[in-house]
């Protein structure tokens, strides 16, 4: 018996062949795995009749589900229930209850229901009609034996109400397996050595039973196990304990996790605060602590100190420092993460003084040089110089990853001292 | 004679069928447009051979382009040399400049060069092989008379680099075409009403010459228009005039423009300075300001102030104001703008506080709700209330890109006055 059974997509929708990236098939190859489903292609299609068609057609032979997203509007171009009539034989035929329902949105609207939009209420012949609670479009499932076809709004808040409707049908006519999709995140390695160091235990692994995948980031990488042994949990202990001991600090978390959630965690744990001095991140460090939902229990100000004015006037760093050492300098960065701690009383403090270019590089000091400051709970200071590649945007990226995975690994340090 | 012949792309890589989101699909409808070649379809593929076979084979009967991307590296699983070679009959022989050249880099790095590594000299009989100058895989172009395979390595800057390699024989064999693809940018207004309101420009264009599409993002809405009159720069005029008409100070830029370089650009012309006092937003105001270069020039200090002893103590907003009206308030917004811009010297200052949630709401204060403050060069000061919608990360996007578009429209009025 095979492992899997194949499901494709199809993506409707010209956009999607001109400027807008599609993010359907990520989407859906992860939701179709605990049905014990594989995306085995997705097709990107513009609005043409006959295409879609053709493509439906190829895939209903080739896999067990198909599922087409897009086209369900109620304008001429949405044309995903017309193809889908065509490819699989089934008539289309007004459904009076949602009929009913769109007709009633209008009037509560005060406005005259344009004949267009009778567009929606056409429904597959056999097809279960799968609720929209996003948006207008409703969702089709049906039913073809040893096939099935699934039709899903294009929005993605639509997509995802509608893929609750259908859950009952999907799991009724595949079953539920066991197998889990896990990721597992490393800090701060570039993608080969994480490679390297993964490698023997990823050897280790029966093949049939675990698959891994390595995806690299601008700074963090994600190990992905997809995990067939049943139960999945000893062997995802397994895999998390292998990985600690190799990767030990630079171990970041799992399930997606993110440097700005894992140093949230650690700072609501010891109950600490930490303030943030930043010149060529530009704010981008205090942004990315406050995307966690309740970081104002441990952040409670930034400074974004672009110039040497600011460094000077509202930071405090002495003006003999930055004359003498430069902004981007060591002195200057340790100055910005002492000063950042002593006026806002927070227990620990970071600052970052680099260069981002694209100009404003030299020869001792080019465009990725970028100095590191932390202050910690007990006085002490501690600077660190870095040199990335990348453009502008890359760069401060990097940048503030750097200097929140720093603090997280400090924190780390002082809860297993 | 058709407007343009058909390209497809076929994108091979298991991870783009798991976890990774694949971009090459309109990075390539947009090189190819210059060449008259319109992308038909583009296809995701996990990395089976069998399946890449068959689908190459069927869009070279479609389709006079096919691009395949990803599947040259050196390992195992990148298949698309063997795919390629399966589906045109032609033979892959071994290279010895390439290989000469592999060598020469492993001999350079003092490493013995792994045998699998031959692979990447491996070319299909006839093509021409394509410089990489950002890694080690070479892409192939090959003709094949009324059609053309290219192969672009997977990684975006080799696929840059490689694209820019088989520029020469792709416009000797489709021509060049002057064919635009050209983008307005419109900002601060639902995606409903941008239609509504271009729909007389729209109706006016012949659809022969002049194809449109809308897409909406959190603020900004783009417009965009595939222009096939010849020469096009009258209709690009005609077409900017119109929507400037119509849209005013809405109307944002062209060709993928930002709030935060029109806004640069404006304080750049008028010589002014802005400084920030962020609560809800993090930061992300700054943020987004520093992504432009050259914006050290109007830009030199930012408040991240996210709890109330940071706008009292740091920014200097009575704490009368905050005990009586609350953080979240017409009156704490305007006297953080205010004190921003008293503090730091610069011409402007923005603010914003509100709340971002998913906790901190309340009936009076629902989550979503915020001020925006903006203090002027004139002494003056206003004060906006605005709710958005949306999780916690869509609301801080939407409340910096409010409070950068606030600015930009206060520079547009006082240019124009």
């Amino acid at each position: 018996m095979a492992q899997y059974r194949d499901a494709e997509a199809l993506h409707i929708g010209t956009e999607l062949l001109t400027l807008r990236t599609n993010t359907h098939t990520t989407t859906l190859a992860q939701k179709l795995l605990p049905l014990g489903l594989r995306l085995r292609r997705a097709v990107l299609l513009a609005d043409r009749l006959r295409d879609i068609v053709d493509a439906l057609k190829e895939s209903l032979r080739n896999s067990h589900l198909v599922i087409m997203t897009g086209g369900l509007g109620p304008t001429f171009d949405d044309i995903s229930r017309e193809a889908a009539s065509a490819a699989t034989g089934r008539r289309l035929k007004e459904e009076p209850r949602l009929m009913h329902r769109i007709k009633a949105k209008f009037r509560l609207a005060k406005l005259a229901m344009p004949a267009i939009n009778r567009r929606q209420a056409l429904v597959l012949k056999g097809a279960h009609v799968l609720t929209n609670k996003a948006g207008t479009a409703p969702g089709q499932f049906l039913d073809l034996g040893d096939r099935a076809l699934l039709l899903l709004p294009g929005p993605p808040r639509e997509l995802e109400s509608v893929w609750k409707s259908a859950w009952p049908y999907l799991t009724k006519k595949f079953g539920l397996k066991s197998q889990i999709l896990k990721s597992f995140q490393i800090a701060g390695l570039p993608e080969s050595h994480v490679e390297e160091m993964a490698s023997r235990l990823l050897a280790t692994m029966p093949k049939n039973k675990i698959e891994s995948t390595i995806l690299a980031s601008s700074y963090v990488i994600d190990l992905i196990f997809r995990i067939m042994n049943k139960p999945p949990q000893p062997t995802i202990n397994r895999i998390r304990g292998e990985l600690k001991n190799i990767f030990e600090h630079h171990f970041l978390g799992e399930d997606g996790s993110t440097l700005e959630r894992e140093l949230g965690l650690l700072l609501s744990d010891a109950a600490e605060t930490v303030a943030v001095a930043e010149s060529c991140t530009g704010g981008q460090i205090a942004d990315r602590l406050t995307n966690e939902p309740g970081s104002s229990k441990y952040f409670f100000e930034g400074f974004v100190s672009y110039s040497n004015e600011s460094k000077i006037n509202r930071l405090g760093v002495a003006s003999e420092l930055v004359e003498r050492h430069g902004a981007v300098s060591q002195e200057v960065a340790q100055a910005m993460a002492q000063r950042a701690k002593d006026q806002s009383g927070a227990d620990w403090a970071i600052s970052v003084t680099g260069i981002c270019g694209p100009s404003g590089g030299s020869a001792q000091k080019p465009v990725g040089l970028s100095w590191f400051g932390l202050a910690r709970p007990n006085g002490t200071a501690a600077v660190q110089e870095k040199t990335f590649t990348g453009d502008r945007k890359l760069l401060k990226e990097k940048m503030s990853s750097f200097a929140l995975d720093w603090l997280r690994r400090e924190l780390l340090k002082k809860k297993f001292k």
